[in-house]
């Protein structure tokens, strides 16, 4: 067996997110907007801490696609745009493939707006040019949720892993026992699964009383 | 007809958060847990803008309730904190009532976690005693949706107003034409309607374009 | 009784669209969004058909909110733009509520984007006021079905007849006895419930199938 | 104002628990069947600890409607059964009346299975006898929900409260400054919102561990 | 209080079916289409079985409407069928209103398709000539989900009483001890709840297996 | 390419009605009950339609699970019944199996409640046998929703063939062009799509007026 | 690699535009029957746009399954249209398979009305005889969205490519940097995906306020 | 064939229930979390009940995931508890891998909260190693529903059997011929499915009612 158990091994892996724009991100209907922006940026931020590299790309974002969300470039600013020249699926832009290549990295996590556009269609490419590939279904958002139903079943066809971002971002951390492991967690509570967040406030709070004793004055006031 | 065309008066209000716990927040299941810490914190930055008084409770904090969201006094620094000695009902609280009083005004914005307990009850009382009282459902947070909906026909016919984050802020700004316009924008871009935050930036690129000139190269990689 | 029935009188109506514009129309999550452009488009052809007045308005339709969707003034043409210098509610815009009173009439159809605010504020102002008040949820557009579950409340609280397009539509109309009636088939069969365009295709090729006989060759084949 | 501050007496109140039988119970559609078992189990608790009469009934329990479920008389021994000759509506049976007479008091809190028959029918027959009627909605259970929102209506029209089971707990203990309010959490967090168990397991936890230090040995096997 | 403990009373009361035509049912999306026609012949059997009047009517049933469905005046023979000569709202039809009027009742339960036309609008009318009138909401049906939502609102805001197919059944019924109970069985099996069905079968061999014993052999085979 | 186009073979079939029992129709929350009742029906009609074997069977109906609900027998009299001895999985009944070799045919039309259990075990265990399979997933009815995608992917992922009740019943009479296609329109239109019903009756109802005119008189009553 | 980076190659294809009636249009629930409309009406306009050959078929369309919506061959005036004789499965008709063979082409692109059976059954049949299939799923129209679950696993199953609207008119166009580029825009926009439609009006608005200057007088009416 | 008919053998089973604890739980959206609870409780049971091994783990459960609940090792008190040292993949613990091989067994069922991680990375790693693997999807929990969406197809995909908690206790149990029949009975009806329970006190009251006579006196109160 893999010294990954199976899992993917983030020394091999390169984070390719593709047309999160702001035009775009107004046709999704799968996931929940905020949602969606927020679990982009864990994945930034994911990429960075583990030094991932990312590739971003944008489809005519001077027209009503609009701009790429700041959020990428903001917490990985060593992720590298490739600008397009139109073509739809990235793969078919020769310098973005260049990019790829340059990581020396077979093992891609691709995230896409719309998810069975701009996800699937590279996804089906670098497999069949022998990735391996992860796709990040609700990092990537898509017009209709039936549309998404369909596009899992494609890419898991085509031999594609099919995950999400609180996987992708456990599966590349591995280990809470490791210096990064808080930040993780905060990444995870703030920007994946807030009830987590409560959780931990919480759990402060139950620490703190077992400490310093009650609050409310249950005596006063009957 | 009043000043107000109907709506409610700013200078006559005060805001009631009640019991927003962390502990609670988890057991809420008909707005989505990040939504409603988003709703929660619009509500306390529109009061500090306003300078609309702010009253906060909570419930046994210092048990499985848990803390209160921090947001709250974090962006409504001037909100009064009102202990309570385990009422469930805070306007059985003498001192919530004192509270209240001392504002010297009549109309009441509360949201409370859960709706259907700790928004609906002081509702009632509050209305029995001669105040106006609007009730941010989303704002407040149920244990299930059917509840909710038999809450927002309870405090309908206890005569409350039932009514939405984003429709409260927009009733106390009342107007853009006003200094703090963009500040309220970004409140509701940022924390109750994100899909608004995706459209200010596709306008912003939108015009930079318009003076810039395209930047998809088109001609290239043909 | 009223010779209405007590329904609605076309005589005395006017049609108010607040705010539907292609910026906001993308924050709306209540009604599919395609849907309520055409809800719109047919509320203003019935305007146009029927000779009632309709006012419009705009919130700040130079920033990120948009321009007005062009279909309402394209199919009533006879409508009134009046600007707004920044007021949420338009019944604060005098000009607006001028515009109103010119027409004479009392019994107000409102829609406004979004419903829990810029249909219910003016809604709320006009009853105050002693007007009757139609409100038309479906064709408003909300930024979450919560929102337009407590706004329907809180309409129908305030005294407004909470309603829907196909249901105005068939209101104004009142009877398919009249020059009108097949444009009034075609406005819903194209724009509010495209299910009843098929039964009128259904409904001629069966006619026709009766005059020229059957067209499939059961016997070819087998 | 009363010294209830508008919330119910439980001192005035009975609780009548109307038709929940196992074979009804797989007719119900708008509540999950596990669920409505423990909200009725709630209740006959909370009955119990506060003594607070309860009067049960069933329509022809033998038949395939079924028995009572055993939960009420179990943990609320001294509820009164009062059997009926085929009335569907209880309060047309004058033993079912007489019964809650010989309580003296005046507030009911109804819930029964059907919804929009066992529990809606006999609390429009109260309300128009002079009696303050809760509707405990979720712990009444209904064959479709769309009935269960045309009785929500109906039975807010008819001058009823409608309610939910942890709202009607609530108002019944009212405070948790009394010897059983460990006791009422028990009843919530184990019958109506099994989050809050999580979160009182959680707690004791994150005490014992500010007590008794790490127990992870995140130093072992990198 | 009166003879009916605020139930209707059926000596009082008619029943109107308005509109119920197979291509109109084509366009129903609340209620499911196979459920409205069973519960429609529920009320017919019911109207038969108690001798209560039946008036239909048809809009227009020689175009894409379609015909009345067959099983009301199949199993209601005495229903009287009223022509209408294009009125969208059936009140405004003279011939309809004579036909109620000549029943010399008081009391109207209305259905209707669509719900928020055929049934609303003679609601609306029949109450402000000082009917009581029950809209039974389901067995109506409708264009849209939402749709149906404003009208729960309009008719109650009316004080048309809303109700469900097995309320209004039952509040006709009301009592099992009468020489039809069984038959009332059989229609809310056959028609409105099929788990009920399921129940009978399940209790009657039930019955049969303690008067006969087991059957299952579970002492061959292992 | 066979003779089938990849379809099924009706005269190398045989279906196989696994426990649809009353009681065990009781528990199914992923189909509703009638719809679950008349899809059944539907498959028992068109197996005796087209002389295709039938073979029932139940698991220990002489307790809760309940009696074969008796449409299947009554609508394919030629079905025969095998009693089981306990066993879950039916494959393990060799009397059921000999039942099955019987027929000498090899692809199976597999039904069963509950779908995760009592159609997929004897799914698995026949197409490791060698037999051809098809999963009729909602002829089958589950106790979750959520259980019910899995099944799809394990029978899928077993090489069974997922299908629904229409698609098995258009399979097997495979056209239209046979002296019983009008009884198969029969059968979909009462049992599986009653909105194909509506159509044939708009359908006949057009062609009757285009023979004898219009019948709604629109020049009276105006 | 391919040339076609494993995306379908528009000059290989051909397209199936099946049973899409308005009879049976009436019976599609998995799919909003307007949207539904739009959606065929796209691919038309594609295959139009792009000489891609398109072939129609209807079953049975002088019966209740109705004509074929006008918008194909409208939209698509080069269609070729072929008669069925009574065959379900459109693969069974010899001349249908003729004319696809005339094309020379081996890639199909599969829409049909239901899609469990009029889009899956050709799907599996061609796939036996060597064909590449991409089947569009929400392009077809089913009776339950339970048979789009199962029909979404079978056709993968069977080697078919599921697929969307907005997918395949994206796989076929490859770039936006092409003559065709903006009446690509214009069908998605119009028929897809309204959302964008209205990013494209305020695209368009934005540059032209940054070019004229603001239009909202705030500083009037204060 | 095998001796199992392709269905699991317990005697080669091994049940890993990892990391269900209570903090966990709190962000579980995809199964209500009572539901959870008693899905894991039945599964510990029957463990229990069969001698098969169980084996625990906990993620830092001094942390804010919480202890793992209770219930397990109450009703599984065989079960072996394995610590872990921040590994999130429960098979890159050492400690754990020895535990299962110690039991000697090849097949494993796996269950852990988040599904996308806890249950679906050791399933993973687990195929790899040549073990049978069955993922109980709804006894895990995962933070969405699109989550397990993907991981139903990820885990199909690598070759684990998805299940859900019913299927596998009947899969383990295998038939009602045994001496512990009524106890897997009473495990299914107390916590899988409470609607079998309903179910099961009507059968027995129908049979004691077959044996005593009726109860209900319809000859009363006439």
């Amino acid at each position: 067996m893999s010294a990954t158990n199976g899992m993917l091994d983030p020394d091999d892996s390169v984070i390719l997110l593709i047309d999160h724009q702001s035009g775009l991100f107004n046709t999704v209907r799968d996931v929940p907007i905020p949602d969606l922006r927020q679990y982009v940026t864990a994945i930034a931020k994911t990429a960075t801490l583990l030094n991932i590299p990312v590739i971003t790309t944008a489809s005519v974002p001077d027209g009503p696609n609009g701009p790429l969300i700041p959020e990428i470039h903001t917490h990985a600013p060593h992720a590298v745009y490739v600008p397009r020249t139109g073509q739809i699926n990235t793969w078919d832009n020769p310098l973005f493939v260049q990019e790829v290549e340059k990581t020396g990295r077979k093992t891609l996590i691709i995230a896409g707006t719309l998810t069975s556009v701009c996800m699937a269609f590279p996804a089906v490419s670098a497999i069949q040019e022998g990735y391996k590939v992860y796709c990040v279904v609700d990092a990537s958002g898509n017009w209709s949720k039936l549309a998404t139903d369909t596009t899992i079943a494609r890419v898991a066809q085509a031999g594609a892993i099919p995950t999400d971002t609180f996987a992708i971002v456990a599966e590349l951390m591995r280990t809470w026992n490791r210096p990064e492991g808080s930040r993780f967690a905060q990444i995870l509570a703030e920007h994946v699964c807030p009830e987590y967040k409560c959780l931990m406030e919480s759990y402060d709070k139950a620490q703190e009383i077992a400490k310093t004793g009650p609050e409310t004055k249950l005596d006063k006031y009957q």
